[in-house]
């Protein structure tokens, strides 16, 4: 079969899925919503026959434990699926919200409203659970789906969507609303960018190689985050208890997220004091601690930092320690080494907290807090379908509302323009 | 001079200035605005001379006498920039502005606060009034600014830039915030498209093969429209006087924007009554009419339209008409061809303006008045950076709000998560 030819049919058919799709009311979305979570419980066994070839091959094909593990579905993790698309069905349909209203002095009456965006491509890694997440959220608001799984999770992610669009049969929401692109070679993602006359959006969910490879590719706008490096600072003015605390949650409570800790800098004036102590407990915990000189004079075993580790994100249980002069230094480090996503300070002192909350240039600054709360759900998005460093559409957590749009509607009573 | 190496240096410059620059309070900008206004009409005679450099090469080169004037300045167009450069320091800063609070049961405050962006880019073409203009939207809103001009303005952009920077010296604004591109040739913009690891945004604004250029080769976010193909449907329930009105100022009052009409759909129940009028007006007013069957059977010396009619950007006194069945035929049709800028529908009844308002998917929908109304300072946005037809960041008229982002500041008293 022809790549570029069965992914245009199926982006052009999403594209007039779209169109009706946005007319939908949030009744009849919520109520497909229910019949996807239905048919994928009643369905289960199939889907699940369609894992076990997929995890089949996987071990066949080497993968890691670890992602044998990710890929692998059972009853407890499809009724997490089931749960997941009945609690999307619960939030809020944004579509329709009235967002400002302009009054003009011509008598115009120009209305803000928030819509759907058109058509979403969200290309994901090996998860299959992220086939229902991200169909439902997509259509929840309004907007038809272009799924494109990774191949380890290919009959899996088959057997979700034939199960999903068999029950958007019975609903008013177009079956031709979601799609799934079945080709697993890389040269369908490259045909899928660039669609960008059908796809008005592509979110990348995996990976920085995944990611770096549709920015680069996309003709289409990208919602993106490479990696999370993110920061605490320790300063002079924190409780020292707290910042304990804190440091040790944003590094050990999940160390393989994008929102913990994998650099802390410590204000010179408490590192004597502070640093053996909290070094101490990071090393309870299992952390190895590397550090710079200043560091290293304190607490003399800490390995040397290399050039390298002031911008690597490990995504495991390793920290690197720099000892700055004061709250500016840190915030120039940050912005200089950072990843503009998430970077906390611990301080009593509100003119501190302030400066470093401004200066910061991350999508989440927070003080006396840890860096781990840095999540769709947590902030109250009610859904998460992704985390944003760029600066444009969205950024931070990208709930729902991050896949709207909106439109002006202007009621006239027969103005022209001179 | 190598053209990567002088272009990364100054992105570099920018991106340093941007951090220093979003921490200047708004009057500390609008002094330097008005700083910049005053400096340009002191220098004015040395803009204007090498204004008169531009000219002359420009005819030398043939230019079109339209684009010798596009370019040309003088002490009344020196002035508008004076004044367009005081309008914006007396609108109101966006940054800083508290869009949203959610206060957390664990007792976390999350403010979402507006910020820039960082470093804009605007790339454009011949009127070099564009550099001082964008200069001024991008240092109001707290961006720096890469400015990158046509090689037809290069002596009066640089000579505005050289101005402009001098006065700036004597503020709180980072003199490096403002960065013309005084390369000419097209190397320059493909090199600084690549540069996305210092600019965040880039603005193409002139003609359609320039802003295809930039969006097909920016690793940068773009924001843009191509063109506008915008659509007026008359409805048999529209009041025809008034039609006639909004059809006639949407074709003829300025034919050369992007929110002009280009193609007019009216329905067939008044076809016969409507078009023989409106034909009429449209031709005293020098306009060249095609159509296709049904409306030439009615007006039989109507040319003939082509395929490629539908989708024709005219941009000059040119229209289309198009008999249709109903408001949803318009719709289909709209949504078929259109560019997704600005279409108008002509009713008095409310459940068919609304069924046209929820079905046209574009940035601006009117009932019952001119197209020409989509521009910023109709709109009451203060000042317009562009229009885009995207779905993404901003929609419609850009105004000031569009060269912002935001960013959450989390204030908490030692949370952790568990």
């Amino acid at each position: 079969m022809d790549i570029q030819k069965t992914i245009l049919n199926q982006v052009q058919e999403a594209k007039a899925a779209a169109l009706k799709l946005a007319l939908v009311s949030a009744k009849d979305k919520d109520a497909a919503l229910k019949a996807m979570a239905k048919a994928l419980w009643i369905h289960r066994a199939v889907i699940l026959l369609a894992n076990r070839k997929d995890v089949l091959a996987g071990k066949k094909a080497g993968l890691s434990s670890a992602l044998i593990d990710r890929l692998m579905l059972n009853d407890k993790r499809v009724e997490a699926m089931v749960d997941g698309i009945l609690d999307i069905a619960k939030l809020k349909d944004p579509v329709g919200e009235l967002l400002q209203v302009y009054k003009r002095p011509n008598g115009l009456r120009i209305e803000k409203v928030r819509t759907p965006i058109g058509v979403v491509g969200i290309i994901y890694e090996s998860r299959p659970n992220v086939t229902a997440d991200c169909a439902a959220l997509c259509l929840k608001s309004g907007n038809a789906a272009i799924l494109k799984g990774g191949k380890e999770a290919i009959y899996s992610n088959k057997a979700i969507y034939r199960v999903l669009k068999l029950a958007l049969a019975k609903t008013k929401v177009p079956v031709q609303a979601l799609q799934l692109v079945e080709f697993t070679d890389r040269a369908a993602v490259t045909e899928l960018l660039k669609m960008d006359a059908f796809v008005d959006l592509i979110v990348p969910r995996g990976g920085e190689s995944l990611i770096r490879f549709v920015a680069e590719n996309s003709l289409i706008p990208v919602v993106k985050h490479y990696k999370g490096v993110c920061h605490i600072y320790v300063s002079h003015k924190a409780d020292l208890k707290k910042a304990e605390e804190i440091c040790l949650n944003a590094k050990v409570q999940r160390p393989g997220t994008c929102n913990a800790m994998e650099k802390m800098l410590v204000d010179v004036k408490i590192a004597k004091k502070f640093l053996p102590l909290m070094i101490g407990r990071l090393r309870e915990a299992g952390v190895e601690v590397r550090g710079d000189e200043a560091t290293r004079r304190i607490v003399p075993d800490v390995k040397k930092a290399t050039a390298q580790d002031w911008h690597e994100e490990y995504l495991d249980l390793i920290l690197t320690v720099k000892v700055v002069r004061d709250v500016y230094e840190a915030v120039d480090h940050i912005n200089a080494y950072g990843s503009r996503h998430s970077d906390a300070i611990v301080t009593k002192d509100k003119k501190e907290a302030d400066a470093f909350l401004k200066g910061v240039d991350s999508a989440c600054v927070y003080v006396n807090a840890s860096t781990r709360f840095t999540d769709g759900y947590e902030f109250g998005l009610g859904a998460e379908v992704g985390i944003s460093t760029d600066k444009l559409h969205v950024r931070g957590p990208m709930g729902l509302e991050g896949l709207t749009s909106y439109k002006y509607k202007i009621y006239g009573h027969g103005q022209v323009r001179s």
